[in-house]
């Protein structure tokens, strides 16, 4: 991307409601999580579902991860296709023409794996699969109490007999992410709800040992989980994705000393209209900052006390609480409120060293959900 | 499009999550608009910001309309590129980058408009336009409540006296566009609010004639209000924008007897897990049906009685209320929460009629918000 015409500038000029990533800041949250996870003896498998870009996934294999997660097959094809050749699908994958897409992936790149969390679609998965001339990798999802995808944890070994024997299927072992622990805000809470998951996870784990079941892989946790699960020996890889840009839902939870990311991810946004004492309007509102979560943080101009609400689908409204008071054309930075589905927004990220643009990285995988 | 892959498929058979829209609906939802607005002596200028869809702006326009609104510059920019040459600029225009590029859009066309509520930012425009060889039409923009952007009704007419002495200027009139007013539930308590809005309206627009300033358009309302505000003498042009798809929100509010809109824009979406008793998880989260306003509503399959709850960036919950419960593979279809930043979150719309596709629209000001 070295002929953008936003190369060199400040990010400050840039127009705006635009995504900022300060490439510092990222390699920084790469490696820590990367030492982190290594250190602990496990796996690192971040989830490319939070920044769907390619430059970003290259950046965390090349830091030492074995691959990464994915939540959809249309993230899957951009991974394979943009030479990730280990790449896990974390949803199950059910309807007949998704089916056929994952095979093609799986016939390009042999460390391809899904997840399965019934006899039907495991069946389905290995009847296409047989019909492909593919020996498709699968683990056994399982729900650790949120209820979206996934068996319980006493029937995991049961479904995973009725995989092993199947011919289209190779079964490497377990998924278990507890989705729902990610953001519960004691730190405590959060430590005693995983460990109860992790003890359920080593019974299913014993399980499949006697009964001759392949174990190899269990894969879990999440940013707001990792240090607690790389302490247990039940998981061999963490599927943390946020940690590498952060957003206010994570920065609102309690952190053990030290483990917090730094945000390397930011939106600009302009005032384009400040006719009321109690606030101006700036222009980024649903369309350009997802509304889930914790709401965004106002980082700069340095000074500014003010809170972000939604204003509309084009606006943001700032709810000034101290003597500042930004003017029109003036640039506001804030911290978003969800990582994911504010990325998903944006067709690109400005990447910025010193509040210079020093590249441009495309979200490749945005809208990619089907 | 013709050469499109999904041409023929019954829509239940298409990759998902993805939007439909019924052209027979669609058509009737623009048609009725324009009869309806036309029928009251005032023009229908529709909010493209809703559908950021050419194919969709252009039906409009052939059905009549004057042209079309934005929300801002980069939808503009593709309007006239595509060759929708009367465009209002709904939202106040402020930093350089971006009056230059308003500006070369109006060098394109003379009948684009933009809006200004202050005089700092009028004269910054005035200057920009001068400079650029360009007269640019201007409407004062009056904040009628929402404090979002305009000024207030009591200063519109000194705004617009400055306004009139700017060379690069050509005032045109006002906007008014009460958007706290579209979802107010009850139907008289919107239609007074709005005669209090359109009563100050005439007040604002009489100071205009005495002081001999042009007030040949007043644009405002919107798909909750278009009805009340066409019996006002005050507006010369009809803003709505959500009354072509519609969605749960606006389906939510009381509608005077005959003059709700159908959806013609639905989700389709698949069960992909379905290991609990009381429902069943969909493959359409947050990054496919926004999380704003009210919840989707749950249209087909028929006989289905459920609930959808938003499950996570890629997962949807299908609380089950009847005896039905779909399996998984089974495609669910909803009527969006909030039409414009759900159809913002995809690339194309898939436009059916009796059910098997017969085009597929781009969506080419999706992400367009700088």
């Amino acid at each position: 991307m070295l002929t953008h015409p936003e190369l060199g500038k400040s990010i400050y000029d840039l127009a705006t409601p635009c995504l900022v990533v300060d490439e510092d800041v990222l390699r920084e949250n790469i490696a820590r999580m990367q030492a982190r996870v290594s250190g602990a003896g496990k796996e690192l498998r971040p989830h490319a579902k939070t920044h769907r870009c390619l430059s970003i996934a290259r950046m965390q294999v090349e830091a030492g991860s074995r691959g990464v997660c994915v939540a959809t097959v249309g993230e899957a094809e951009v991974c394979v296709e943009g030479g990730i050749d280990d790449v896990l699908v974390t949803s199950p994958v059910v309807p007949p023409g998704k089916i056929d897409r994952l095979l093609a992936c799986a016939k390009k790149t042999p460390r391809l794996a899904a997840v399965v969390d019934s006899a039907a679609n495991a069946s389905a998965l290995s009847r296409a699969a047989a019909a492909a001339g593919v020996r498709l990798s699968v683990l056994i999802d399982i729900d650790p109490g949120l209820g979206r995808t996934g068996v319980p944890f006493d029937r995991a070994a049961a479904l995973a007999e009725e995989v092993d024997r199947m011919k289209g299927l190779s079964l490497r072992g377990v998924q278990c992410y507890a989705g729902h622990l990610q953001h519960v805000h004691s730190y405590e809470e959060r430590r005693r709800a995983c460990r109860e998951t992790a003890e359920r996870l080593e019974e299913v784990l014993d399980a499949f040992r006697r009964a001759g079941l392949c174990a190899e892989v269990c894969s879990g946790g999440g940013t707001g989980s990792h240090w607690i699960d790389c302490g247990f020996p039940a998981f061999t890889e963490i599927q943390a994705g946020s940690y590498v840009v952060m957003d206010a839902e994570y920065l609102a939870v309690e952190w053990k000393e030290g483990t917090r990311f730094a945000p390397s991810l930011t939106l600009l946004t302009t005032v384009v209209s400040a006719n009321r004492g109690g606030w101006v309007t700036v222009d980024a509102g649903l369309k350009s900052v997802y509304h889930h979560g914790a709401p965004p943080r106002v980082l700069r101009p340095c000074g500014l006390e003010a809170e972000y609400e939604w204003f509309g689908d084009e606006h943001g409204k700032l709810l000034l609480r101290g003597r500042k008071r930004p003017a029109p054309g003036d640039v506001v930075e804030l911290v978003v409120s969800h990582c994911d589905p504010t990325i998903n927004l944006f067709d690109e990220i400005f990447v910025a060293r010193d509040g210079r643009v020093v590249d441009v990285w495309r979200v490749e995988m945005r809208g990619r959900s089907r």
